[in-house]
């Protein structure tokens, strides 16, 4: 059995957004920017994929700029308000501790250049209170950026209550919805929310395409120079066959939304059920206000590593946490926010589920992993010191 | 009969391109940072694809860095030079009037950031001279930043002269050969090439992919911040289906250059031998030294524009420079960086073609252009007084 379980790192193209793709590639190839017949019906094109995006966010149009993806969209929302609070002395940008390294480097690399930033403690239940924003915000605040749903244990932000709070004291309000996106609804009026950043590839979209919402007034810097492409925000020939894949996921997985959260949400209960039976497990992050697909624990006294090699050995694809630090043997630095010690932060599997998973596979999941667990730990020094009571047991 | 001749815009995805890239949107659709097979068997493509590009551009592989596109390469290789050249004291940048943008604007950004550029001059013949190059050197120069081949006139620059006096000189050495890669013989090595740029979509790959080559040793700075894809030097999932994609693309044109040429340089010389017979033509650029593909004329007495829109209502896509600036109603800034008055720059065309393109195609071309040439001046007031010997010809 094949089992693909780690769909918060990338998803498969969807038939749909493949089928939006191939018009691009072959017959409407021209420059969008070209005046001529297959210039302009490719712009054409690019016009509707930027109002389906806008639609699903209840957003206007001319305020969705097509990026290379989530990490560049990140990249230039945060700049983008940074260099706007410098320009009225504000210089002061509040996130939190278990965001996306896109967020967590572009802000160090601000911090550099003569910016301070607060990060914001993570509670035990990995989600940040408007409360903790709000005794943040400093008259100097210029941007609080949290993330909708975090990448590694999937808790939900209650990202309406923060973009109030943040519109209360006068600060721009950025959200990181690169996994929620697709999954969760997402209103920028609603939910006070000024710059959004979102990621194609996540959604059953196609790679290299990202979105961000920067809501009008807002000046955009350029992250790349050059053409007056998407309104001389960002240079470059648009990917129109990627943006086009990624409207056409959109919408889908917008239209599907509560049909999949339903069905996703009730495989992951019953996989999360299952895998919470095996002993010295603890489950990271609040039970249920969570993206639908993500199950993300920690088993006492084994390495993530070798876990994710075995349960690949049976067919299965997961992960411990983020798949852009899968080359670090540093543990998760979201797990060490939540509060994990190092070594049960070591021990973490994130399974991440879409609606092309089925019930078989969730039962074949818990059929092999608690064998691997087991074995792991009759293997395992640190199991051996735990069991005999030299060592505390800390789950 | 629908005729394409703006390849230098972009051009149409190879079937070879494409079938490269269906496995990677199908089946190959892991992060390529996952540990897991479907992970790895996306890595191993990733590594292939790199390789690839190495071996046509005589590198090594840990010298390629897959960006969103030409721009992005353009903006990062200018910038780690600047950023490199800062460390060292060394606060003063060359390159040439008619770069594209991306060079251009990236150039004036550093500028206003507190460093000197020196934008050469550009001889009538479209082709800066090594001597030019070796000239503005100056003991603070820590980058020449000279095109391949020019992407509105086509004309090819001398690099390896050019790379031969920054190398004497101790410089760093950048070409942004968007316009050239696929479509003549790169050899880093051979032509002291520190940093190079191209574009997948110019020569038949997908669009939203670009390279950049750095030798090794020159640390690029980021301008994506993230995870630590591409060693480190740009940030997000990579787009693997369009890497795979413009890999392929690049050997089949590598593969086919020779061929490719003669065959469009002779349909280019037929076309522009019939163009010329219009009076009051002037070409644009060195009638040899230039793209095979391209030809660039300016008609006396007309607009650009409308010149452009009576084509496409014949069916035939044209352009008058740039996509990337099509919008603008200035003058191209190639041309009067040629000396062209911007009364003669407003009237000019653009035709690019690629092995696709026919003889018929062209004889088509050459029957209809000369009517609307005509038809143009007729209704032109300006055209009038030239006639009228109110005004004297230009050209």
């Amino acid at each position: 059995m094949k089992i693909y379980a780690d769909n918060a790192a990338t998803t498969a193209v969807s038939d749909t957004a493949l089928a939006a793709m191939m018009p691009c590639l072959r017959e409407f190839y021209g420059n969008p920017s070209s005046l001529h017949t297959p210039g302009q019906l490719a712009a054409e094109r690019l016009a509707a994929a930027r109002a389906t995006f806008a639609k699903y966010l209840n957003a206007d149009p001319k305020t969705i700029t097509f990026t290379s993806g989530g990490s560049e969209a990140d990249n230039q929302a945060i700049r983008s308000a940074a260099a706007l609070g410098a320009r009225k002395g504000k210089k002061h940008l509040i996130s939190t501790k278990f965001e996306h390294h896109a967020v967590l480097h572009t802000l160090e690399a601000l911090e550099k250049e003569g910016y301070a930033v607060t990060l914001l403690d993570i509670p035990e239940d990995g989600i940040v209170t408007a409360e903790q924003v709000k005794a943040a915000i400093r008259p100097d605040t210029c941007l609080v950026s949290v993330m909708f749903a975090n990448n590694e244990i999937g808790t939900i932000q209650p990202v309406s209550q923060i973009g109030e709070v943040c519109h209360e004291a006068g600060v721009l309000f950025h959200t990181d919805a690169v996994q929620a996106a697709g999954h969760l609804s997402i209103d920028v009026e609603a939910m006070h929310i000024d710059l959004l950043s979102l990621s194609a590839h996540k959604f059953h979209g196609p790679k290299g395409v990202g979105v961000l919402y920067a809501r009008r007034g807002i000046p955009l810097v350029n992250l790349i120079y050059g053409g007056a492409q998407e309104r001389g925000r960002r240079a470059g020939t648009e990917n129109l066959p990627g943006i086009c894949g990624a409207a056409a996921a959109f919408e889908e997985a917008c239209e599907n939304m509560e049909a999949h959260a339903a069905y996703v949400t009730a495989l992951r209960d019953r996989l999360m059920e299952g895998v919470m039976k095996i002993p010295h497990t603890a489950l990271n992050g609040d039970p249920e206000r969570r993206l639908p697909g993500n199950m993300n624990v920690c088993f006492e006294g084994i390495e993530g590593e070798s876990l994710l090699l075995l349960l690949d050995g049976k067919g299965i694809a997961a992960s411990s946490g983020s798949a852009c630090t899968s080359g670090s043997l540093d543990p998760s630095h979201v797990l060490l926010a939540l509060g994990r010690p190092h070594e049960v932060a070591h021990g973490s599997l994130r399974l991440s589920l879409s609606a092309s998973n089925t019930q078989e596979e969730i039962d074949y999941i818990l059929k092999e992993l608690p064998d691997i667990v087991s074995y792991l730990r009759v293997i395992s020094p640190v199991w051996d010191e735990l069991e005999r009571g030299q060592r505390p047991h800390l789950i």
